[in-house]
């Protein structure tokens, strides 16, 4: 009998650590939090509107720094600091201009300089254009046809991926290699079609890079609707000449910083978890999407813990890391220094595809951790949260690898965000109050779990 | 060794007709088809800026009429007719106005009659103005306190709620029956607070209801912007008088249509899949959500069959109903002619929760056949079709019911529906167009299943 009782005791009690039912009511509170009391809605709105964009090096950068910084200390954060890191400060000066020449008529164009691109001379770059899928194709043609010509990389994100990250990283090549690939066949400038699966007039910008010992020739993206309507006229042959006019350059290096907010762990103090997102952003728009969104959500979830009053076991820590999209500066910093002071990072967590409403989270990490958090599922499928697995998780996040946190990805519906992306739609209207404030509830409810169970 | 053989011949013979491997391929050629060579897209553009506002009853519901019905016939549907159906003619008259005083200052707020509400007097009505909650708050306050007053239901819908069609549910009591609530206290008018989780000006319209024997009392829409201040106002206990003026009537009712096309099954075509959203719409906006979407997405389901070759064994049909939104006519008359003319319909699926990224659907049905649609969930996930559960399926189908087929709701996320439902916001330029073409093969895909299978 007494033993039997005992037994029933220590079934009671594991259940009581266990606390299903106790998960469920918490991440049902955060959730209620998120949607009643959050904050990232109204703070989105200040850094992309009043700040607005924050491209590395530039002033606007400089005060999101000292804007997150403050916000988080107003939070009561236990500890809130930066960490200095070096960035590229490339500048894209006068707006852009292009043309093309058919049957002897002019069509303007929308273009915009691809970040990290030469400027053209000041009376810009005319040529004959030819338009190309792919390097192959390129390389096909022989440096005789390709010399002394502007390079048209016009391939298409393929519309039939279901996650348009995919399509993503199937056309991107172009953008981020297409000035290397046609300097070497003696090209004098590239265009590069827009990375949209959306046809419009907003061209789309974004990194490009160059190669030491090949020249470095201009580059440019056109909108995809420019980008379809010269593909339609050089099919008919009567493209005569190209023309465009960009101003960009590349500034000396300036001092910037990653911004952090932290809680410390009760019992696992020298434990972290990240949850971040980037504070840098392209020009064109105001960084709402990419990644606005991230930094705020990457807050609110700090900012949940303190106002639920959860007291996590391990320290959290809210990223927002500088220069992710032109250089990654902010994220080797991150993974430098977390290495230098021999910091033990449980896991990262980066939101960097978009405030969009959640559908999952993808993760870098051993078959265990992934399966593990995978028995959580019926946890979060009550958040629409359905999609969880072995996948992508964030390049700011990624030089953390070798260290050997788990890293995790939060996956938003990705249909919308290649409409927003790098370009001047991407604005604090293309943003969705309750969707942002889910995708912050999601990233605190994962934290919650990853720090009451450990990984 | 004959009987193994024989054994492994039907093992072998069943695998053929179930035939996983060509579902899948055919599946993912509904999806190819949907994302590079769907009309779903321009035909909505159509239906929304060129046709516009879809009120039943109004020259441009009868527009889409002939417009629908010539597409599908120009897509070469075997079938294609229309079914006579009188709807109610409801018309809005001149914007409506509203101002209230508060401390001697006049404040202007957005209001919109709702739809099948009596005017008000030419000159207004300018009454005392008392806010409540909900019905149980109203009749508590006594006749004595309400008698001569405007009554201001003010209960939001619930944003913890993480679809927001049951933040809807819970809300929309006060939209349809307050008028009759009011009108027995002796009120002289009545308004709402949108249905909406957004705080914007847009005032949301909808259809009310009057009771016989109940007194008829205007009853407008209030903008959820208008509402939080209006209730701050009278919280400070300033607010003297509320002003409103409509001029909405309900003229005779019309003679109207169902559009439906249909594709003649192969080997049961006496058995039939219907697949459909409704054509009329509010007067708000130009109903591209609710529910062109479901309108072009349905005609697409028998476009994608006739494009890809697909031989359906049951008899397909795309129906747009007419009178969705204010009565219902188009849904009841189909079914009383379904019955009268003794068709079985195995399925209907309704699409009317807007354009939006699939995320599932909502089965009415007997849990075996429930059961036997979950298994196929693993032909449905990699298309973000996660959500496939018993649950609610859709207005116009609802009165099928009796009749035995199983009702399907295709359920995309809901997060963005409240935004533009009913309002002037809904707008093709809320409309995504990847999440409509998706949409579109999310149920070509489940149509393609039940066909193949049976229920």
């Amino acid at each position: 009998m007494k033993k039997t009782l005992a037994l029933i005791l220590a079934i009671t009690t594991a259940s009581v650590i266990a606390q299903p039912a106790s998960d469920s009511a918490m991440i049902r509170s955060i959730y209620d939090h998120a949607l009643t009391r959050s904050k990232c809605y109204e703070n989105l709105e200040y850094l992309s509107n009043t700040i607005g964009p924050r491209l590395s090096g530039s002033a606007q950068a400089e005060r999101a720094v000292i804007y997150s910084k403050k916000l988080m200390e107003e939070y009561g954060f236990d500890r809130v600091f930066l960490q200095e890191v070096m960035v590229p400060h490339w500048v894209r000066g006068a707006k852009e201009e292009a043309y093309f020449i058919s049957a002897n008529k002019k069509e303007t164009v929308q273009i915009c300089a691809l970040g990290g691109s030469v400027a053209t001379p000041a009376k810009g770059i005319k040529a004959p254009v030819i338009e190309v899928k792919s390097q192959e194709e390129l390389e096909k043609l022989g440096k005789e046809a390709v010399a002394g010509k502007i390079v048209f990389f016009n391939r298409p994100m393929d519309p039939r991926f279901i996650e348009t990250f995919n399509a993503y990283s199937g056309a991107v090549d172009q953008r981020s290699r297409g000035a290397i690939w046609a300097a070497k066949m003696g090209a004098v400038g590239v265009i590069v079609r827009s990375m949209s699966l959306k046809i419009h007039r907003a061209p789309h910008t974004g990194a490009m890079r160059y190669e030491d010992g090949v020249t470095k020739i201009p580059a440019a993206a056109i909108s995809t609707y420019d980008a379809d309507l010269l593909s339609a006229q050089l099919k008919k042959r009567t493209v005569t000449e190209f023309w465009f006019k960009q101003s960009c350059q590349t500034l000396p290096d300036v001092l910037s910083y990653n911004v952090i907010g932290e809680i410390k762990g009760s019992e696992f103090p020298d434990e972290i978890i990240v949850v971040g997102g980037h504070l840098d952003s392209w020009d064109l728009g105001t960084g709402a999407h990419d990644d606005g969104a991230g930094c705020v959500q990457s807050v609110e979830v700090l900012r949940t813990f303190k106002e639920l009053g959860i007291k996590p076991r391990h320290t959290l820590r809210a990223v927002l890391f500088m220069n992710e999209e032109n250089g990654l500066k902010g994220g080797l910093k991150y993974a430098e220094l977390a290495k230098e002071n021999g910091e033990k990072h449980l896991a990262a967590i980066e939101t960097d595809a978009g405030g969009f409403s959640p559908r999952g989270f993808g993760i870098e990490a051993e078959q265990r951790i992934v399966s593990k958090i995978q028995g959580w599922r019926s946890l979060l499928e009550p958040y629409g949260l359905n999609d969880i697995r072995a996948g992508w998780s964030g390049a700011d996040i990624g030089p953390l690898k070798p260290q050997g946190p788990a890293l995790i990805g939060f996956m938003p519906d990705s249909q919308r965000y290649f409409d927003v992306h790098h370009a001047a739609t991407d604005t604090f209207d293309a943003i969705n109050k309750r969707e942002l404030e889910l995708g912050a509830a999601s990233m605190a409810a994962l934290v919650y779990l990853i720090d009451t169970y450990g990984l």
